[in-house]
Order: structure tokens, then C-alpha cells, then sequence
């Protein structure tokens, strides 16, 4: 019997910044769809599925997966019936710039779970420079990031800078003053709550 | 005065499987760029365009930068008048996939490029098996991937498969047997002769 009312399944993890911009976004459109976290680390059965083991991956009701998160982000939008013949390269590559920091982020902590004997530091220094000069870049393009209405933009550079503080260091807040401004507000929206990485 | 005649700048790297991507298809869309080759490694000059460092960065006469490799495969066919509004998730994904197994690649190499001291064998398995669940999920999906015209997705496979063969090992010809006998064919066209990473 084929299975009725089934919903698409996103699959994310409790700190992954990329999961918890898509469990956003998905929300922020008003999309039905499962949340479900897993741990990473242990997540064999994912492979199959997505061979990167990547969150956040999005399980279709046909059983297909979708992945990396900006292909997320544009079936969402298809879904919720956005208009996706407007395009904004410069917005584009906002997000690019965010969603690389946060990557960078993502490495940065990976190396900080070794043991410091098997730590690369040339690699550290490689990714903090990386993250210190792409949040004040960030920073130079707030008034484009910040106006406007509440869009995926402002969401990923959210939930990046978000986990700048969480993983790496808040000393950005200082020298980046607009960005911090805005922050201080868009972090109280209840659904930016609900989703912030604890540990 | 305004400057004339101005065609976007393309930086790239001689052996960057995603600047050789976007100068293959920014060609094969029949488009006017310049295509510049630098050394990334000693590239401080792009940081206050990209600060994440990274190719392909494409620049516009307007003096903007435009990254990522997606958003610059976007822009080019926004330039070349491709119909954007056919939306094809599964396509969107084979090329994450794709996209995703070339950085596992380029992760792999700069792992390799340390001292055999300072390498981290865990991480090295790690990405070692991230590309090999890759390609043969890649196979699997070879008859959606060479079915039809030419076209983005296909450069951006041939190119990953290839930095394979380049960067990691050709044995994954041997069991994925359909995408090695389709690479064999597209590796002969004159484009992609003409970017082959060599070293």
C-alpha cells in the first residue's frame, strides 16, 4: 500500500549550523515537514542515502534524498511557492560568505577536538584569519544584509555568526558593530531560541 | 571615464577541479571572460575580495566579486539566457554530490601534501571513504548523469572523476564501469583536453 500523507524528513544534528538554518527556513515558509537529529558520527545508515554524510539531508516521501543545504533551501522555496526568477548575485554570494565562515567554523572545531599533539596549527591559523576576515566583510555589507524582510539571507548569516560565538569566539562583536546590533535583536525571534546550539 | 568593454575576470587555479568547472562551462555557454590562473596559496590580493580565499571568484567590470562555484554557474547562465526556471532537485543533487566528492579530494591531497608525521590518519580513512561511497553512487546514478545534452552537471562530474584519477586513484574505473566508459568519451573533447590538470 502506498503510504499517504507522508511528509519529507530533514535530517540534522544539535550544533550543525547548516541543519538548523534549513530547520529554519523550512519553518519560516510554513512547510510540513519531520525533524529529525541524529549524531553524525554514528550515522551509518545515512551513507547510503547521502554519501557525503552530510546534514542537513532532506528525505523526499519517494524515498530520494536531497542534498547539500542550498539545494535544500531552493526546494523549499519551490515548495512554498516563492518566486525563483528573481535572482540576486550579490545576495548570492552573501550567503556563500556566510555559509563559508561557517564551514570554516565547522573545521576549525574539528581540529580543536584533537589532541593538541595532533593538532595543525599552521591549519588553525589558516581558518581563524579565514573567519576573522569574512565576519568583517560581513560587516561591511550589513545595511544589504540587515534591511529588508525577514529572508533566508539573514537567517544562514544568523545562525553563522551565532555559531562563530559558540565554537570559536565572540571578540568579533567589538570591531563589527552593525552586525552585532543586529544580531542583539534578530537573536530574540522565538525560533532563533528554539534552535540555539547548547554545550 | 567609465570603462568600456569591460568582460568579467576569472580567477582560477591550474589545478582546482571547481575553477576548471566554471571556466569549462562559462566557455561552453559561449561567454566573454577573461580566464586568469594564480596561485592561490600566495593570493593575499583576493581576500578583500573573497575572504574566504578560495577559486574560482569571478570578478565583474562593476568590481564586485561573485562566488561560490554554484553561484557562479548560476550567473553565467543568467548571462547566457538559460530558461532558470526549470528546477530539476535530483540534477541539484547528483551535482552536490559531485561538488562534495572533489572537496573530500582536495581535503585528501592537502592532508597528503603534510609530513607523514603531522598527517591525521583518521581523517585521511575518513576522506578516502567519503569519495569511494561517491562514486559509486555516482555510478549508480550514471544513466540520469549522461543521458541527454551537455551540460553542467556533466563537466562537473567529469571534472570530479577526473581530479580523482588525479589526486586519489583510478580504481574506481574497475567497478563503476558505466561512468568510466562515459568519461572516456567526454574526456575527449577538445575543453576538456585543453584544462586537464597536469603535475
Amino acid at each position: 500500500m502506498a503510504s499517504m500523507n507522508k511528509v519529507p524528513l530533514l535530517y540534522g544534528g544539535a550544533t550543525s549550523p547548516f541543519s538548523r538554518m534549513a530547520k529554519l527556513y523550512g519553518d519560516h515558509l510554513n512547510l510540513d515537514f519531520k525533524y529529525e537529529l541524529i549524531d553524525i558520527y554514528n550515522a551509518e545508515f545515512l551513507d547510503e542515502l547521502n554519501p557525503l554524510r552530510q546534514i542537513p539531508t532532506l528525505i523526499l516521501d519517494d524515498g530520494n534524498a536531497l542534498f547539500d543545504s542550498r539545494t535544500i533551501f531552493s526546494y523549499f522555496e519551490d515548495q512554498a511557492g516563492c518566486d525563483l526568477t528573481v535572482l540576486d548575485f550579490q545576495q548570492s554570494t552573501r550567503i556563500s560568505l556566510a555559509l563559508g565562515m561557517a564551514d570554516a567554523c565547522l573545521q576549525y572545531r574539528m581540529e580543536m577536538m584533537l589532541s593538541e599533539n595532533d593538532r595543525n596549527e599552521a591549519k588553525i591559523l589558516k581558518l581563524k584569519a579565514r573567519m576573522d576576515r569574512s565576519v568583517k566583510k560581513l560587516n561591511d555589507w550589513s545595511d544589504d544584509i540587515t534591511a529588508g524582510k525577514v529572508r533566508l539571507e539573514q537567517f544562514v548569516v544568523a545562525c553563522s555568526l551565532e555559531y562563530l560565538d559558540f565554537r570559536y569566539t565572540k571578540n568579533w562583536r567589538e570591531e563589527c558593530g552593525k552586525l552585532d546590533a543586529w544580531l542583539e535583536v534578530f537573536s530574540q525571534r522565538d525560533d532563533m531560541i528554539k534552535t540555539r546550539p547548547v554545550g
